[in-house]
């Protein structure tokens, strides 16, 4: 039988910074990526991030950013592999002790943001990340983007690694995502979107912006957790999966 | 035999900010006391010092301060106990990531500076620290000043605890440390306050600047790592212990 | 003929972090606070409200905080005299140079969250406050708490001052806002709410929770920002004043 | 006659880290170049730094950098040019209170780090920054590398800029410095590095690696503040240009 898994970032709210419906989107998700500390979150919203996707039987994952807050983790910085295995280890260890409190173990890490996309495309920081996953316990599952230089590196280290797929992205012929600078860069139409994680999680291919099919794992996809329509996104990406006879579930 | 533990404060460099000679103290102390990136140390620094005192043979605590980088962790902060429950288990968690990494296991733990007097008076702050250190793991040691409300509280919830002394401080009638306000707070002579210590340790008792005695337990002595003559005065008093046939070694 | 300014806090959003609404209450102020980094705000955040401020014919000042993002400025912290005159010095600074870019000259200062009310109670505080303040430029009028230690440094120091009254905040005796811990801290209707301000302004007297008057000086009144009905209330409450024929404006 | 400026980074502590010696190359340089408070310093470092400077008779300068403190801002960030105009400006703003305080003008604008290395090579960048000077004030000078994006840009929006050159730093055949990452980068003969920069400030010329020479301005010589034989370096090379009868001054 054919699996996918819909993961979703939550826990980004900061202090007094509140950021709206993330938690309402965890009806619809099997696994969630928390926040560490760094490009959003803080001790108190990981404590209630936890218990809150624990209560709606979703599997937990870190989600380690770059020491940006202002800037959300959303801007590369040219940090050392060294400094990504540092950060990475600190805010998964930061989590982790959240979990251990609760009695849940962690399922998976999946870098937050411009440090995804650094891992996506620089080997020694992909393998630098693979490393500090690694070290920290070989049972996680490291998510990282299709066919990229982080899920190669979690491989080659021996990880579980969960390729990433987006629904409402357009792929180039490389594999890559389009640059959101490109106007063609967002599947707007939602059935458009079903359509492509359909087709990337059944036949495991994708058509590109060029017009040719790019061949890929999906082991997962990436729901947004903000936008007006997120939730609505959710569920009917969701139930068309589920009319497919896939089946949407976490990892074992 | 009677016993005695020495801890010391490391790991408080940041970035490029190095605090000198923090190191060359770990041959001379038996627990280590790991910042955890809230007053000081940074995730590179603490991959650095876990080493290190691994290297020396100490054993290693998390230290936990308040998030305030610039005031080094010294100032009170009006913090709820549920604010101090949620950075302590953050903390604890970060740091250990890097002894998992290492294959060590955590001794325990000592909050810092404000954090460490607000616990030493507030009976609240004192039980939410002790909450968040047993809720993170019953095998943690409870470092406090000996007879606080931390100690207490350490002991009320079932942890072990260590009951902190001070060489080079005096004490007030209620067990208390005089403060760094009054004059007469430090005790400058080496030889009075090794005298200070082996009485706390041999005969559970200080003479206070009343010039009453008050009961205490002597479980640790701090040993600052800072200043000009710290790695002598750290090397005397451990000489002077000794030569009474006090065993100065960690905890079990 | 009397007349009273409003005052509201804004600029307080931070990074990807949006405190919705703020904007749309400064249709119903006469002087604006704004965040200055510390407590919230960035740099982006600060041009982009001065510009609307501006847009809205409001008088501009310096909202200066603690350095406590994640607390948002709202936990007192036992920062020293000097390290309060430093901060505030930086960041009346770093909003004067937003206001030099668009021509504008800053009419005020006021702190906010913890620090205001250190300042209302600790003279060292407030001395230290008015001192920069004064230091930066003699021409800034310094907000405090109606008869607190802050406008009295002020007046010290000959700096014009303006005593702040809160419209939903009962008073205590000695003139002290009633502490939110207390089930009588606030009045919740607009009615109530709205005479008790009339009274303060008109004649210089509010009723206390004791039920005696005391005396105090209202120049301006403190408006909430936040809150589902602020922007409902800052406008109810201007009505009401101004069909008591009192004018409603910034200093001159 | 001739004329050279020395400027030199000064103000770099932060908290209780200090950064030995620096202010000690004060007697030895013209212009200062101040942190403030986001790669490096603080208020309280700024206002003290601030005081040093004036007494030494040393012009100031302000050194915005990147919100980086663990990095001490020397990674480069995927900043927006108007991140760049807002940071810049509220750095400016937040140094300018300290001189405004004891009555000093500022003399000029320095980026440090990576952003002036990335306003170096990026014309968006570096128009952003030298329009946020610009903005704030048209009478301050430009620091930039010479012939450099940002001298460029500010020539062009109708700044003063000096042109700054390395004593110890090797020129490619473009005019840009050699990369650290090359074994030649550096030049560790005291001898060759002054006799590099009287080269550059009599006859606009500087030998570069491949050989050739290449034609700058060298208005400002950077004097690195720490390292063993900062000073002693300072001092030679003060002496050698004073030798050649290259007055060591800053600007009018």
């Amino acid at each position: 039988m054919v699996r996918v898994d819909l993961n979703c970032d939550i826990g980004e709210s900061f202090g007094r910074y509140t950021l709206a419906n993330q938690e309402e989107i965890l009806g619809h998700v099997t696994s969630a990526n928390i926040a560490c500390g760094f490009h959003a979150g803080d001790p108190s919203v990981m404590r209630e991030t936890v218990k809150i996707a624990i209560k709606n039987n979703v599997k937990i994952g870190a989600h380690p950013g770059l020491p940006d807050l202002v800037g959300f983790g959303r801007r590369e910085m040219a940090i050392t592999p060294q400094e990504a295995y540092d950060m990475v280890v600190y805010q998964i260890g930061a989590l982790q002790a959240f979990l251990t409190i609760e009695g849940v173990k962690m399922q998976h890490v999946k870098p937050h943001g411009a440090l995804y996309n650094m891992a996506a495309k620089d080997a020694k920081i992909a393998e630098a990340i693979a490393q500090a996953v690694y070290d920290v316990s070989q049972d996680l599952i490291l998510f990282g983007l299709a066919s990229s230089e982080l899920t190669k590196a979690g491989e080659k280290i021996g990880l579980q690694t969960a390729h990433e797929v987006f629904a409402d992205r357009t792929y180039q012929e490389d594999g890559s995502l389009t640059s959101r600078k490109q106007s063609n860069a967002l599947i707007t139409s939602q059935e458009e979107a079903a359509n492509q994680v359909i087709r990337m999680v059944t036949d495991g291919k994708v058509r590109t912006v060029q017009g040719t099919d790019v061949t890929l794992r999906a082991d997962s996809i990436c729901i947004h957790g903000d936008g007006e329509h997120a939730v609505d996104f959710a569920k009917y990406i969701k139930r068309e999966l589920q009319s497919k006879g896939i089946e949407v579930q976490a990892f074992k």
